[in-house]
């Protein structure tokens, strides 16, 4: 199997001040090809790191993949470095400075001379377009090995990877690609799964793997012969069909999206504690247009009674964190938008807020059709973001439900 | 300088499943305490790979931690490598064993036999209690270095972190901390900032570095003598004072939190392509209700028009995504909730959508206060994703300034 390590350059993620997006983004794309990642290694923009990370993968892979540190200042000592422990001159490159002139022409910005820089490329490397940034990213192929320097912004990195790293990598390798199926289970501990399965023997070359979530779990097959995968996803199937929602989701949200896309029915949401959570993860996906007409966020008592037309009564009689209060805000946003379904959410996500009788983490959540109403209360543990995620999935797969009960 | 590393255990991490936020959020702890986080290694769950990183840095640092594979399934081999690595016998402890069933008994689930792995501990080694979950930390101090093994789920991690190894650490070390300040600019590039700086000599022990955000940059200042901070702090503040929105800030969500806070203010936010983001990002802010009042995300125009108000003829003749339609979005929440600013965003976020004269990444983005509006038209590259998260970080920092100018 093809042997890979990553390794990210910057003192900003081992200060903490970044979250290291662009390992998991590379993994999953390489893993996708049947490439074996077997380890990353994070380290400063400091030359002696750099070359100790180039030291202790260069023996054992077949591919490294750096990013980060291809920027323009000072800090920024990736292809430096590189070119030093390839013994490589670097060479200005007239057709990069070309395009980054072009850049900053387009977006009317005066162009610094520092980004001379980003124009240099070591001898024998070969640039690689960037069309989201002004750093180039940068190709080696020495005695089998192939190396890739690519930028540390995400979204540079993103466009490179997909488009020229993946490229190479196919044309260089004859890779056999891995695959994986992820099935989604909630209401379930993982504990109790593998209690489950402790006697059930997994065939050679198949593997699972549980990956706990924020507040359920997923269960990953992954194996080389799809066959074999389909004989213990069908088992995991059928044993725990009824902890599943899903199969191969990116989120909760995904598998919503899909499934509202496929019908002619509109949604529409109100939301209290969850702040606009649920109706800002739908539409991170285009399209969610078709379905999705609005809604509120009822953070207020005030837009609660005003706006959604909850009875005031029943937010003094009952408290705003009720069963009622939740059937009327998602009954006061289907009324507004005359949508085929509706949802709401209203409940104490902390730390403060809570009682004895409701105590922080306590959530009430609405979902409904033209005929049916599904009021559910939950008592959630966690922190207050912890109490968002948990709200906002738990409504969107009642919602599942009600839809597929119609 | 005490010197850390982390290990990142876990096949997920390298399958590109999680994102690993675990590093980030200890990177920060550390650097907070000046203890310095030289490197750190993800790695698969396997014992060889496991032992190759412990090797790899016990001999450099003064401090291992690492995260995951404490679980109590098979796949979780954390514990039984780390117990034989230092030669260790593990023992069952009864007193975890308890506390495990307590949990499970408040929460009425039936516990797994499987559990009792999780009250498993290494000799010598201190067991450090877990409240968010079954599986306690670990703690091994041997030869002047200190070794802990947290779980890898993030709330179990973070709570183990602050409660259990900071303290310890303090006790341990005699750290000097490091100062940090993070200055935030908007609206110039950071070569442009680095070409500014070009002939400014940075004190010995004072280090400045480079941060981009998504459509801005960070300035970083750290070093130990809080005073030689400064002066650069001063410096930065001065030269860039046009393109600076805060200082420390965690978000720009933040800030404007803070800010809104001190003030008797409310406000209210009508959101078209960012979904609900603006809100959802504030109210994940504690306290947040003091002012937020809440919103409509008007994904459809019926919406626009029926409950916020917008004058149909000036969605069909300038359209929905227009100057004069982000001005009564914002009128129109701020009538229907009586705030005393209110916000609103309409825009293209793409993929598809965009036209000739109005491309993907036009956004119109309005903020009122009683007698001020303030709209402006943005032209943001980038994807879906990147589009929203501007837009969004855009009317914040563009209330903001409407703030300051009443």
């Amino acid at each position: 199997m093809i042997k890979a390590a990553v390794i990210s350059i910057g003192n900003e993620i081992l200060l903490g001040k970044t979250v290291n997006t662009n390992l998991a983004y590379i993994g999953k794309k390489l893993s996708g090809m049947g490439i074996n990642l077997i380890s990353s290694m994070t380290v400063k923009d400091q030359k002696k790191s750099i070359i100790e990370a180039l030291d202790l993968f260069l023996p054992k892979v077949d591919i490294i993949i750096t990013t980060g540190g291809l920027g323009p200042t000072a800090d920024d000592i990736t292809k430096k470095t590189i070119a030093d422990y390839f013994h490589k001159e670097l060479k200005f490159k007239e057709s990069i400075w070309n395009k980054i002139i072009k850049r900053f022409e387009k977006r009317g910005i005066i162009l610094p001379e520092i980004n001379k820089n980003q124009a240099l490329v070591p001898v024998d490397f070969i640039d690689l377009e960037n069309n989201y940034g002004t750093a180039p990213g940068l190709f080696y192929s020495n005695n089998n090995k192939l190396f890739f320097s690519l930028p540390g912004v995400p979204i540079e990195m993103k466009y490179l990877m997909d488009n020229q790293v993946l490229p190479i990598l196919k044309s260089e390798f004859d890779v056999k690609p891995i695959f994986t199926t992820d099935i989604h289970t909630i209401g379930i501990a993982e504990s109790a799964i593998a209690e489950e399965l402790n006697e059930v023997e997994i065939p050679k070359g198949v593997n699972l793997a549980y990956l706990p979530q924020t507040g359920r779990v997923d269960l990953r097959v992954y194996g080389q012969d799809q066959q074999k995968n389909d004989k213990l996803i069908n088992f995991l199937n059928d044993k725990f069909k009824d902890y599943i929602w899903g199969i191969d989701q990116s989120s909760v949200a995904e598998k919503i999206h899909t499934e509202l896309l496929k019908t002619d029915k509109t949604l529409s949401l109100a939301e209290s504690c969850t702040g606009g959570k649920v109706q800002e993860q739908l539409t991170r996906f285009a399209g969610s247009s078709k379905y999705l007409l609005g809604g509120i966020v009822s953070y207020s008592n005030d837009v609660k009674i005003n706006v959604l037309k909850v009875d005031q009564n029943t937010i003094e009689n009952e408290g705003a964190v009720s069963y009622k209060t939740a059937l009327g805000m998602a009954n006061g946003v289907m009324n507004l938008t005359g949508s085929d379904f509706s949802g709401s959410i209203t409940g104490i996500a902390g730390p403060s807020g809570g009682t004895e009788e409701k105590p922080v983490g306590t959530v009430y959540i609405c979902v409904k059709s033209k005929t049916k109403n599904d009021i559910q209360k939950y008592c959630f543990s966690g922190d207050r973001e912890t109490v968002r995620v948990k709200s906002t999935e738990r409504l969107l797969l009642n919602l599942l439900r009600l839809m597929k009960s119609e």
